[in-house]
């Protein structure tokens, strides 16, 4: 599909053979059904320092996240996460394994985490950070983390940084926002 | 939101300071980002016998799958899990850890497939089920498998079987279908 012209005439309501509402269609019957959107992101490390960003768009301009952004269609989310570290921090890394699932439940986001290892020290900031940088764990700048679930990684990074092989945490329905 | 009219003429083009094409409504420059949906499911164990559910609903009627489908919004997908094995199987859960993830990319879809026990043997089908059942290993209908990604979660909860925690495994890319 190139161009798409819809003249729709959306209704929320309970479709045959569903427990909840549904965004239908009452011209053509079409159901769009609304999913969860699924964010992958790493805890990269170079020796023992760990890469952070410093967004340079909203939300949280200006305040130091991991790299991180939304899954693309057609691709999986070690893709995803490899891709967000090059675009954010012009970083080349390599998935260890998967360090925590977040469920930000309010804005209906999942959250993919992975521990990952840079495989040069080369960064720089990408168009949506205004600088990149590797930090050991005492210089993070821990008052000016953009998000909570920044400060959830990086504290479940530190509880399992000893371990080679570990089953992934994880932080459901905290109030407070995601990546 | 309640009944939302829509009137949209969308067309594929990149947006400034993007770098792929999105469905962007030319009447109002909405641009409707598509997203990658996410399967919950489990391989739930009554001591050594475990869950499935033979399909009463295109694709694969007739076929055995695990307990599994789409996460729905402001959910996360532990609590999504176990709905659906209610749902399909009305099977009270645990849940264990995550047991694997599979990204089917060639329809933007990733599960997350937990390990799991069974609170009580009891289970009956639900309306999406023409029948459950608990199998030992040597009793599962591999020949009726519904989905690869049944048979692959099934492999995987058999090489972790002993293991008290485990990083989660994966498949990425397979050309088979999903869920």
């Amino acid at each position: 599909m190139n161009d798409v012209k819809l003249d729709i005439l959306f209704h929320r309501r309970t479709p045959e053979q569903d427990d909840r509402e549904r965004l239908i269609c009452e011209r053509c019957g079409f159901v769009d059904y609304e999913n969860p959107k699924i964010v992958v992101g790493s805890v990269a490390t170079w020796k023992d320092k760990i890469l952070l960003c410093r967004r340079a768009i909203d939300p949280r301009d200006g305040y130091w996240t991991l790299p991180a952004g939304y899954l693309e269609l057609n691709e999986s989310p070690e893709t995803g996460a490899l891709r967000e570290a090059w675009e954010e921090a012009r970083a080349r890394l390599e998935i260890d394994q998967l360090l925590a699932t977040y469920a930000i439940t309010r804005i209906s986001q999942v959250q993919l985490i992975y521990r990952a290892r840079l495989i040069t020290p080369e960064i720089s900031a990408g168009p949506e950070s205004r600088e990149v940088g590797l930090f050991t764990w005492d210089e993070i700048p821990w008052d000016e983390l953009a998000f909570p679930s920044v400060r959830w990684a990086l504290d479940h990074f530190c509880q399992t940084r000893d371990q080679p092989t570990f089953a992934p945490l994880g932080q459901s329905d905290a109030g407070a926002g995601g990546l």
